[in-house]
């Protein structure tokens, strides 16, 4: 069997370790970069345009910085017939406008989400969401599985950017939660390693209130409210008091009870906590779209 | 076996739902509340003042509005010879005050941080952290364990309450982090059930990293950064541009980005992230003190 050429453009960080895993793996691989040196030490075809390299494979992997470089680098270059595999970070409407000037000229658009740095990349550690077209998932599943595992979210090219950016908020709230938390806990001379064990149990016993909270914010009925708005109101001035009080504070808790505050002025106090997601701008109006 | 007499100082909803508690598994039970009539219906002896109540049992539960409403009650009442668990909420520094308290008018002060609501009080739901006086905990174990599931954390009466706010802070974080993120999916037309099995993953699979990032503070070492704080200044950066062009800003990014940028000013990029811990003021000194 012979392995099948492959194209990376872009040898960043991420291009270059996805390269790199292709390359180990017995796929002819021609790679392009901006600039020329980043190529040196790789065993792939060095194309010396954009043109060049997505000329010499079916398959194009796509690693650049931002929505915009990939679509400088893309403009004016023939894709008829090729599979893109765009892996650069964008927002959901990025990929979609991707996709349709993918579509528009010829070629299948799948977008891919990384959640690998680039030292874990071909390992099982790295994980990609894909959405976009399900032909090239199909088509090209092993050589899209040997980056990492593979998980395809649907035609909507934008799903895994919006997945991504969704999941990486919710990410970075638990980290903040947890920097904010092991300062307290500091305060009140609790280490960081003796806090942890209770604090990760408290948060994973979160998980059925959370699911209860999506089903209301998907219903958008939040009659039922387990835990009140008004409850949490109390309950996030209280503990802005007190971490003040410790000497730690942080306003993003204040940012929360800002989405809480809004609800409760509005008159649904007594209705659930997961009410306070309507105090974005957007989330009603999307349901009503949907 | 006759059952031990039991006080209940407050009948707020906490308060009432410890009195009905003991009450149902048969201990004999004086109450006292600052208004009379929030006794009527408990099969209790009421109490008139606070200090005939605290005379008629050897063990004392208070469930106040705050700290200082349990100053107020307590101030000028025999205490000599009683053990004291105080439920009321507060900072580490007010438990710590009221076990001095306690212990200079000859009582013995656990200090407990309840995570139940009322309805659940007395049911496998409940869960009370305790800390301060062992001999407390000790004797009086199996009435405490009637309220809900006993977790002693050392002989520190400030340690239930530091625990408290440290795990509250972090239970907020993801809370927060959990609604933007449904809402920045609602926004790219995915919903948050759609969302939640991927989003809840993610977050259980970074318990590994929380543990590194903890024992990175206690140790206050944190060269050797697997997820750097530069690397997180530009996703912060990125994520942040990006919820803002869906429509779904949330400023609490902006605040932990706030942790990372002064981290990374001050030299330390290529450290862990979570050296962010230190921007919080007090964490270093503690440290240093500990
Ligand atoms: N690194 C990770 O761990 C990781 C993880 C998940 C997602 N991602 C995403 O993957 C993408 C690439 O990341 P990276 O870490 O490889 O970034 P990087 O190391 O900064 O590399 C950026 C690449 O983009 C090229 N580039 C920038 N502007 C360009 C332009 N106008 N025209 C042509 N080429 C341009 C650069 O070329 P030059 O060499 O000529 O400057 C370089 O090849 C980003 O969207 C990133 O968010 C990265
Ligand atoms: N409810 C919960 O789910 C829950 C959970 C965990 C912890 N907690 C904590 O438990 C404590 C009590 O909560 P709760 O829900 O029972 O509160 P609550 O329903 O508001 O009751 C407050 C109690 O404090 C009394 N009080 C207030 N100021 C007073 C003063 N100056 N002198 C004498 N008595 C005074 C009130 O007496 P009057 O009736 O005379 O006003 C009432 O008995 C709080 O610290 C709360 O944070 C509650």
């Amino acid at each position: 069997m012979t392995s099948e050429a492959i194209t990376v453009l872009g040898l960043g960080n991420l291009g270059r370790a996805l390269a790199e895993t292709f390359l180990r793996h017995g796929h002819p691989t021609t790679v392009w970069n901006r600039s020329a040196a980043k190529a040196s030490g790789l065993a792939a075809t060095v194309a010396t345009t954009a043109a060049e390299a997505v000329a010499a494979s079916d398959l194009v992997v796509v690693a650049l910085l931002d929505h915009q470089a990939a679509q400088e680098v893309l403009r004016d270059v023939d894709v008829r017939g090729r599979a893109l595999v765009n892996v650069t970070s964008g927002t959901p409407e990025e990929a979609r406008e991707m996709a349709r000037w993918a579509e528009e000229n010829g070629a299948e658009y799948l977008h891919g989400a990384v959640y690998a740095v680039p030292r874990t990349i071909g390992t099982a550690e790295s994980s990609i969401n894909y959405s976009g077209s399900s032909a090239v998932h199909e088509r090209w599943q092993k050589q899209l599985a040997l980056l990492g595992k593979v998980t395809f979210l649907g035609a909507d090219a934008g799903l895994a950017s919006g997945y991504d950016v969704a999941i990486l908020s919710g990410m970075y709230g638990l980290i903040g939660g947890f920097l904010h938390g092991t300062a307290v806990a500091r305060a009140a001379g609790i280490n960081a390693t003796e806090l942890m064990p209770m604090m990760w149990s408290w948060l994973t016993d979160m998980h059925p209130a959370l699911i209860t909270f999506a089903e209301e914010i998907d219903s958008g009925n939040y009659a039922a409210g387990e835990s009140s708005l008004a409850m949490n109101q109390t309950g996030l001035a209280m503990l802005i008091r007190a971490t003040e009080a410790q000497g730690v504070p942080f306003a993003a808790l204040g940012e929360l009870k800002a989405l809480v505050d809004r609800q409760v002025a509005d008159g649904h106090g007594e209705e659930s906590l997961a009410r306070a997601v309507e105090s974005f701008s957007g989330v009603a109006s999307q349901r009503l779209a949907g």
